[in-house]
């Protein structure tokens, strides 16, 4: 039976969480213009899973017709090869990069499963996320300003500003211990920066939106109301961003941005360092 | 000057975050033993930008002789030819691959800037994202126990087994909606489901953890404690375990997984729809 060609099957096959695989992929097929069915498999690292997986894509081929894509990640050669064997397109997401790696420095790799993400060996910096996780859990939205000596970074914004996902992701993701404040709205005829804040000066960053956009993020949770009010979001807007530029606060505009974007724009303007954790 | 070979700079550059560059940057260089120096330059969309780049990849070249890694991820091809010809092993994470796909597919590709993150068309899923991390962070540790029909899984688990961060990475990642309930020390003689449970009965799931490892953890929170004691730790694993046991819930173990590990494995097990976002 043939399908719609704008339609394909894809399949992210890796001996780890098969998360790069999908991240990979996701950017490459963001450059085509078919849809894809995804499908992904995680751990595979015997024959046995990876026979699962050949039935999978072969059953995939008979039903449509058409070969799907497979995106994959195996250290393995006879569990790679198993794979690979099925009727599809395949992409290695790392092995041609090893391979030229090797060549360009001299030097052989040592292949090992994909547990780039386990805690293992690595144990003292999988305390330092998780504890990242925590400070800024216990830091989210003002709940208490103790402990700032600790904070890498305290991010000031009006409510739906996109402090707290920001804040979240910046320390699963990096690792970073991380206090978000509100600048509430009752406040702002007499806005000034609270004096905790003083000594960590160097330490804020602002978040600001298109007055527009937080209208439309606040409708969306209480619709019809003053807070969401196209006057108040510009008032609150107008009054944050002249506090920012008062104080000499560095700060960065949210509106059409991803948590990734933010926290990509706010280390490249804090000189944060940058530590991935994956 | 020659510097220790076992050092090496590596740049990760690109037009976008550069989140995708690093990710696959950091498995490569998990399978070589050198050391790296890293550093990241996200949003390189001008020549100018380029330009920068080009000169901190020639000062690395020049200060140490010896060539850094560049990995690349770079749409307009002006930028790309000008940071590829720095003095360095280059890398193109995506390039080989699309172009391949291409070829397999026989779909010509629609290059854009990488913009795999933004919100941009894509808004709504986006929200879906943020509604999800908001509920979480509000169903974390039993803080409440209402809207449980709109939970899509719910974590049970000792104190420190990694229900928390668990959670907020299945959200932020995947976009789940995740409670997390922790069973408490107090209630263990009398260990039962809440009656609140009975009705979600297909949405539970269990952390648990080995006793040394739990042990270990809680050492590190609170040092010399009952709550730290290996005899504590291994009751309350015993008595959680049963309890798994006893009610028919899945549960899987947490001792040395981090937490994307810990949420491929659940994700594998509950044939929860796995829809990374990046």
């Amino acid at each position: 039976m043939k399908i719609n060609s704008q339609r394909r099957d894809v399949f992210y096959v890796s001996d780890g969480t098969a998360i790069t695989c999908e991240t990979l992929g996701h950017v490459v097929l963001s450059q085509f213009s078919f849809i894809p069915d995804e499908k992904t498999f995680p751990f595979v690292d015997s024959t046995e899973r990876a026979a699962e997986v050949f039935k999978e894509i072969e059953a995939s081929y008979q039903h449509s017709g058409i070969k799907p894509l497979v995106f994959f990640s195996i250290v393995l050669p006879e569990v790679r090869e198993m794979v690979c064997r099925a009727p599809a397109h395949n992409y290695d997401v790392l092995g041609n990069i090893v391979q030229k790696v090797q060549d360009d420095i001299q030097m052989a790799p040592q292949p090992q499963l994909q547990r780039s993400r386990s805690v293992g060996k690595d144990s003292e910096s999988y305390f330092d996320r998780i504890a990242a996780v925590e400070y800024t859990l216990a830091h989210d939205d003002g709940i208490t300003l103790k402990g700032l000596d600790e904070a890498d970074i305290i991010l000031l914004g009006v409510s739906r500003s996109g402090k707290t996902p920001t804040s979240l992701y910046m320390a699963m993701q990096f690792g970073l211990r991380v206090v978000n404040y509100p600048l509430i709205a009752e406040d702002l005829a007499a806005i000034r920066l609270l004096p905790e804040f003083e000594i960590h000066r160097h330490k804020l960053f602002g978040l600001t939106i298109a007055p527009e956009r937080l209208s439309e993020i606040r409708e969306n949770r209480l619709s019809g109301s003053d807070y969401a009010s196209a006057k108040q979001c510009q008032l609150e807007v107008d009054t944050v961003e002249a506090l920012f530029r008062r104080e000499a606060i560095p700060y960065i505009t949210t509106s059409s941005l991803s948590v990734e974007e933010i926290t990509s724009r706010i280390l490249e303007r804090t000189g944060l360092k940058r530590s991935l954790f994956c």
